[in-house]
C-alpha cells in the first residue's frame, strides 16, 4: 500500500478535481502492473492498472488488488471503476479508505463484496486521507481543505516595521511554496497584497500541467485592474461590492468577480468557501497578509498551517496575523504539527487543525463504523 | 567515536567546568574499556577507562584508543592524562578535536607522537564540539557559550496581551527546557522575569548531582529579597547600582552581588560575560523576558537559540524579543537551524550563531590548520 500511495503522490499535481489515486496489482508479491488516476476526464487509477496489465500480457485473475481509494461505484465522467475490478477476478481487493462521495460511500465495497471478492480496507486510511483531505473535504463538509502558507522569522515577522518583507525566508523556501501552489485547485489572496506587492501567484519552478485558479479576495473592489495577477490565466474576484463596468473589462482578461454578502467590513468568508466547494475547489492555498490571514482563522476557515521560518529573530515589525486579543490561552484554536522539513536555510513547519482532520478521519472510516454516517 | 561521545555525553550534567569526555580502550574491534570525566576534581575519562581496563585484568599495550578531546598535558586538579596513556603503550590514539586550553593547545598530541605514538585528529570533530562548545568558547574568547530559551507560540507570542503566558507550551516541553538548565553552568534571568513570575529558576524533572549556578540580570538592584529565586543555593545578582546593606542581607542567603559598569540604562552585558568567564563559567542558559533576551541578542551575546513553539497562533500579544527597527533585513544576525525536535504537543528548534559556531570549530582544529593560532 506504501508503495500505492507514493504513486498516488507522483499525481499530485494533475487530477483536481478528483481525487489522486493509485492501484497495484500484485501476485505472489510480484508488481504486475500500476496505474494511477489521470487528469479530470481521463481515465481512473484502476483503469490505467488493469490497461497495463492488459498491455503486457499478464492474468489479472486471482491477484491482489491494492488501490489507495474506494473503487467508484458511478457513472462520472468515466464508468464505475469498480465494475472493471469485479471483471477482472482478483483474489482480493485491498482498499486504503472509504470514498465519502455520496455517489460512493460504501457501494463500492459492497459491489465487491457482492461479487464475491474479500476486500480488506482502512490500510493505511490517515497516510491515503493525507493526499486528499480536500476531495474529502469537500465530499463531506461541501467546502474544500484550506492551508494558510505564511513565511516568517523565528519571532512570527513578516516584514519590518518599513515594511520590507523581501526576503525573510529563501529562494529555497520561496520555491518549495510554489509546489504548494501547484497541488492547489485555488491560490487565494487578498487586494492588500495585490496592492501592497503586485504578485503573479502563478505556478513557477514547478512543472504542472494543471494551473490553479487565482483567486482574491476584495471586498471593495478595488484591485488596480492592471495587476500582474490578470495575466489571462483563470482568475476569480470575490467582492461585496457592485461594479458592472469593472467586472466586464477583467472579464476579457479571463476574470470572473464573484458577489458575495458582506459580514461586516468583509465578504463572508464562508459563503467564498461554500462557493468554492460548489465549483469542484478541493484544496485552497492561501497566501496573504496578516489581515485576511487572521481573518480566515477567525472565521474557522483555516484547516492546516504552512508555515516558512527562517532562523532569524526580527524583534519590531509586522505579525504574521492580525486577530483580536483573547482572553484565554485556552481560547486559541489548536493544531497538531504534522511535519517538519529543513527548506535550506529555513524549516517548514506544517500544522493540522486537529478537530477538523478528525471529522476528515471519521468520513473515510467504513459507513458501520461511523455513527455520524 | 561515535561510542565515545555517546559516553561523554552521559556525563553532561556533572563535568563543569570541565569538558564532557569520554575514551574508549578497543582490541580487534572489541571494547576493553571505558570512562568518561568525572565531577570536577575527580578523574578524566582516560584515567578511568585506563583504571577499568585495569580491573579487569586486561592489556592495553597495543591498543586503540579512541578520545573525544585531546589528553590533557599539564598539571591541574589532576595529573596529565597524556602521561598514563604514554605509559600504557597504545598501538595508536584517535581524538576527536584538539584541546583550545592554552595549556595543552596541541602538546598532548605532541607528547604522544614524542612518544612515538601515531595519533589520529579531528574524527567527528564537529560532534565532539557540540558536547562543549562552552568550554571551548571560554578557553579561546574567555566568554561562555550563551544560549537563549524562548517559549513562544508559532507567531512569536511569549503571552497574551494581558500578559497571561501560563502556558504556551506543554508541560513536556517546559520538562525539556529543565534538561538545557541542567547541562549549563549558569541559569541567567533578569530581574523583570523574578518580579512577573517568580520563578525557582533551579533544576526539577532531571536527576542531577551538580546544581547550575542561578544568576540574575537586576541593573537597578530592585529585586525582592524574598522571591523564590533565593532558595539557598547558590546566586549571583549583577547590578550597577550599589546598595551593601541590601548585598550583605542577601550574602546570608548564599547569594552574591557583583557590581558591574553600566551601559547606558543597563549593566553591560559583555562585562558580564567576561566576569562569567573568568568565574569557569562554560554555558548559559538564559531563560529571560523580551527585554532582556533583546539586549543579549543586540549585544551579540547570544550564541545559540533554543525555542519551543507551540502549535497556535495568537495574533495580538507580547513578542519574544525588544529589538530595535531594522533598516534592512540583511543586518539580522543570522543563525543555522542543527536540529528540531517533536516535544509533544511542541517543537523544539535549535539554531546556532553561525559565525560564532565557525570559530569554535576553528579553534578545535589542530594548531598548523588554524592560521589565528
Amino acid at each position: 500500500m506504501r508503495q500505492a500511495l507514493t504513486l498516488a503522490e507522483s499525481v499530485m499535481y494533475i487530477t483536481s478535481p478528483n481525487p489522486r489515486v493509485a492501484c497495484l496489482i500484485v501476485r505472489d508479491g510480484q508488481l504486475l502492473a500500476s496505474g494511477a488516476t489521470q487528469m479530470a476526464g481521463g481515465p481512473h487509477a484502476e483503469v490505467m492498472a488493469l490497461r497495463q496489465a492488459a498491455e503486457r500480457g499478464l492474468e489479472v485473475a486471482g491477484s491482489t488488488i491494492y488501490v489507495t481509494l474506494e473503487p467508484c461505484s458511478h457513472f462520472g465522467r468515466t464508468p464505475p471503476c469498480v465494475d472493471a475490478l469485479v471483471a477482472a477476478r482478483p483474489a482480493r481487493v485491498v482498499v486504503a479508505m472509504h470514498d465519502p462521495n455520496p455517489l460512493v460511500s460504501g457501494q463500492g465495497i459492497a459491489k465487491l463484496h457482492a461479487a464475491g471478492i474479500p476486500v480488506t480496507t482502512m490500510v493505511c486510511a490517515a497516510e491515503a486521507l493525507a493526499l486528499n483531505p480536500g476531495f474529502v473535504a469537500r465530499m463531506t463538509r461541501k467546502t474544500p481543505w484550506v492551508w494558510l502558507k505564511l513565511a516568517a522569522s523565528l519571532d512570527g515577522r513578516i516584514a519590518l516595521e518599513n515594511g520590507q518583507s523581501q526576503w525573510i525566508t529563501g529562494p529555497a523556501a520561496r520555491a518549495d511554496g510554489h509546489h504548494w501552489r501547484a497541488r492547489s485547485c485555488v491560490v487565494l489572496t487578498g487586494s492588500g497584497t495585490v496592492k501592497a506587492d503586485d504578485p503573479q501567484m502563478n505556478v513557477r519552478h514547478v512543472d504542472t500541467a494543471r494551473a490553479p485558479i487565482k483567486a482574491i479576495i476584495d471586498t471593495r473592489f478595488e484591485v488596480d485592474e492592471n495587476a500582474r495577477i490578470f495575466d489571462g490565466t483563470r482568475t476569480w474576484v470575490f467582492t461585496s461590492h457592485n461594479d458592472p463596468a469593472k467586472a466586464a473589462r477583467l472579464a476579457e482578461r479571463n476574470v470572473q468577480v464573484i458577489e458575495m454578502p458582506a459580514d461586516g467590513a468583509r465578504v463572508n468568508l464562508h459563503a467564498v468557501m461554500h462557493w468554492l466547494g460548489q465549483h469542484d475547489v478541493n484544496e485552497v492555498h492561501v497566501e496573504a497578509g496578516s489581515r485576511l490571514s487572521g481573518a480566515l482563522l477567525q472565521a474557522q476557515c483555516v484547516d492546516e498551517l504552512l508555515i516558512y521560518t527562517a532562523p532569524v529573530l526580527l524583534g519590531a515589525g509586522m505579525g504574521m496575523v492580525c486577530l483580536p486579543g483573547m482572553e484565554n490561552l485556552s481560547d486559541a484554536q489548536r493544531f497538531q504539527f504534522t511535519d517538519t522539513q529543513s527548506v535550506a536555510p529555513d524549516l517548514r513547519l506544517r500544522a493540522r487543525h486537529i478537530d477538523r482532520w478528525n471529522a476528515l478521519l471519521q468520513a473515510v472510516q467504513p459507513p458501520n463504523a461511523n455513527p455520524n454516517h
